[in-house]
């Protein structure tokens, strides 16, 4: 039906009404008194959010421009840097840094799988003259549904001492803690289209004062993304170019709905959507990609067996209306991904477990006693 | 009054009812079927509006985002080109040469008034080795509200054979004619929140065959703003990153309004409005930062003697609930500047000139007849 589609795709995410209304909004002069208040008071709701006193800057770019300012603002050509790359975003983020000249070691696994944190602490302890300058790791691996183990990997990377860490928190961030001052999180990048709840078109960066002192004497070339600018401006709450005002008045909107939910409670929300979700497919004795302990709060990645991914995706969508997304690169056609990321609620992950159910019926599939999934999804959204 | 103010700045611009509705809408999956319709519906609408049959790319950027792509996607570190600079953009596209150690060499005019052509002649001509790969003009300059004269230019480039002309449109583009095949330009850059009636958030790059021969061996380095991927992926309508969609929303409604409208009733409709508004500071007895025959579609700047810019401009927007914009760089304080570019109507014009005529009485200016500005500007736009 036209209108009636329900995105459960890992972004762009569902927006609340009153999200959608503020955005639009007419525009208003981008260095008038008025805007500056609303930069003041989303660049506040931005440090809650990252749970963190550094800057956070707000950039006119999808995900990936906010991780390549979050790269090439504090490393020079030729700098050694390890990149986890167990996805696709992962082995986008060496691409990137390759193509700026830096010596990438990527420290891999197969995908489905976690990054090993053993794997960056040998490498970072048999690097005993400091030559590494920065560790890159995929917080959430939005391609496979993996949650990387940030913790471990950045408790290695601060005994290594002279690193930065540079993280891709884009489909974790708002989803699931992200405490970046009590780790130490020197860059980590998100993006406006996932746990934000807004539209995409805009990106976040928040910058340690120990990136900062990286960023003196950086050398890469950088003009739009060159994050100086970016810090000097937010200090006057401002931005260095025109910066997108409606989504601006998205993102204002967004975030006071945020923090009247509250931070556990949206983790916690997050938490049991996932854990609902993942009960659901397991009832329906379809396998899922990856392990449960490492399992994103964001998205559920299913490899169906008996039954074609991409048939499921297109009955989903045209009976039920619902968007789910299918795999990337090599898994394309064997996956398909779930996303409950943002404002999603009890109600939506019912919807899509009950469609699925019925979506495998049509198909043929009778490894399931059905209603069995949505019974799953409830008992945990009942827990 | 809250909601009441009329924009008359230089972006962003008025947006109108139709396209900030369609703003407004739930996001769609970016890699949908739906979402590559809306894709190539706009991109076919947009090589209407550069009157072009080259490719013209989408970015999630400002227009500087933008134009420094269409500068790094082209060149190589030590490259000479050749940069106009009369006003803060064109400096401003100097600086993002000299930023990836482009070789500059600036042809400068002061702020006010026109680049002259014959500097570009005498240098493009004196390069007999055919050293210089790009010239980069800013056709309007924002700044001052003088319209550089491409044409003549673009001749001396054409005369060369070997340099690329590379322009930022961003307020001439759906302002005057930029006729991108007809003249031949290389690359041409522009910004939604000025002619296309849209919010700030999307730029626009418009490529020509000659340039992506040089795209294929410029070594600077790039990933986000990497045109290949953009290409590659417009062929399949689609974009390499995650884009705004609800900004192509009312991209696709803004230029489904201008089609509508039609280019000439859309270039005489700029032009009435800059003949009536500097017809109506003139008879205020107000001087004009430039002169009439370079004058920009998109703004009209004034340097008003006997009472003060910045009293204007607050006066104009406590009083009458019209934004203006003020002066940048040295000329902060001296000179304002009135908008009329977009989504402008001649009832806007009036509403400007006569509240400007007000606030110049209550200011306790009296070099002029009040009612003359208006009566100037009425006798424009009924002629």
């Amino acid at each position: 039906m036209d209108d009636k589609m329900m995105l459960m795709i890992p972004g762009p995410t569902p927006v609340p009404e009153q999200v959608l209304l503020a955005m639009a909004k007419h525009p208003m002069g981008h260095r008038s008194g008025e805007f500056s208040q609303i930069v003041a008071e989303a660049t506040e709701n931005l440090k809650w959010l990252h749970q963190t006193q550094n800057d956070v800057l707000i950039l006119t770019a999808s995900g990936t421009g906010a991780m390549e300012a979050g790269i090439i603002n504090f490393l020079s050509a030729g700098d050694r840097v390890l990149v986890g790359d167990n996805g696709k975003f992962g082995n986008r983020w060496a691409q990137v840094a390759r193509a700026y000249g830096l010596a990438v070691q990527a420290i891999t696994a197969e995908w489905g799988k976690p990054l090993d944190p053993e794997a960056f602490r040998t490498a970072l302890e048999a690097d005993t003259q400091k030559q590494i300058k920065a560790v890159i790791v995929t917080h959430s691996e939005t391609s496979t549904g993996v949650l990387n183990d940030l913790k471990t990997i950045n408790r290695h990377v601060k005994a290594h001492g002279e690193a930065l860490i540079i993280v891709d928190a884009v489909t974790s961030l708002g989803a699931c803690s992200v405490p970046v001052d009590e780790w130490g999180l020197d860059v980590v990048g998100s993006g406006s289209q996932k746990g934000y709840m807004i539209p995409p078109g805009l990106s976040f960066l928040s910058v340690s004062p120990k990136a900062w002192a990286a960023y003196e004497t950086a050398t890469l070339p950088k003009y739009y993304l060159d994050l100086g600018p970016y810090r000097k401006n937010a200090a006057k709450q401002t931005t260095p170019f025109t910066p997108p005002v409606n989504l601006f008045f998205a993102l204002q909107a967004a975030l006071t709905m945020m923090k009247a939910e509250g931070l556990e409670a949206i983790f916690a929300r997050h938490d049991r959507h996932k854990r609902a979700t993942r009960a659901a497919v397991k009832a329906m004795n379809l396998p899922l990609l990856g392990p449960d302990d490492v399992a994103s709060p964001a998205i559920t990645a299913v490899l169906p067996q008996q039954v074609e991914a991409e048939k499921i995706r297109s009955v989903m969508k045209k009976q039920f209306d619902i968007a789910l997304a299918g795999g990337q690169e090599h898994l394309k056609g064997k996956i398909f991904r779930i996303g409950h990321l943002g404002f999603v609620c009890d109600r939506n992950i019912l919807a899509a477990t009950s469609s699925l159910e019925a979506t495998l019926m049509q198909l043929g599939y009778d490894q399931f006693n059905p209603g069995a999934g949505v019974a799953a999804a409830s008992a945990v959204l009942n827990s």
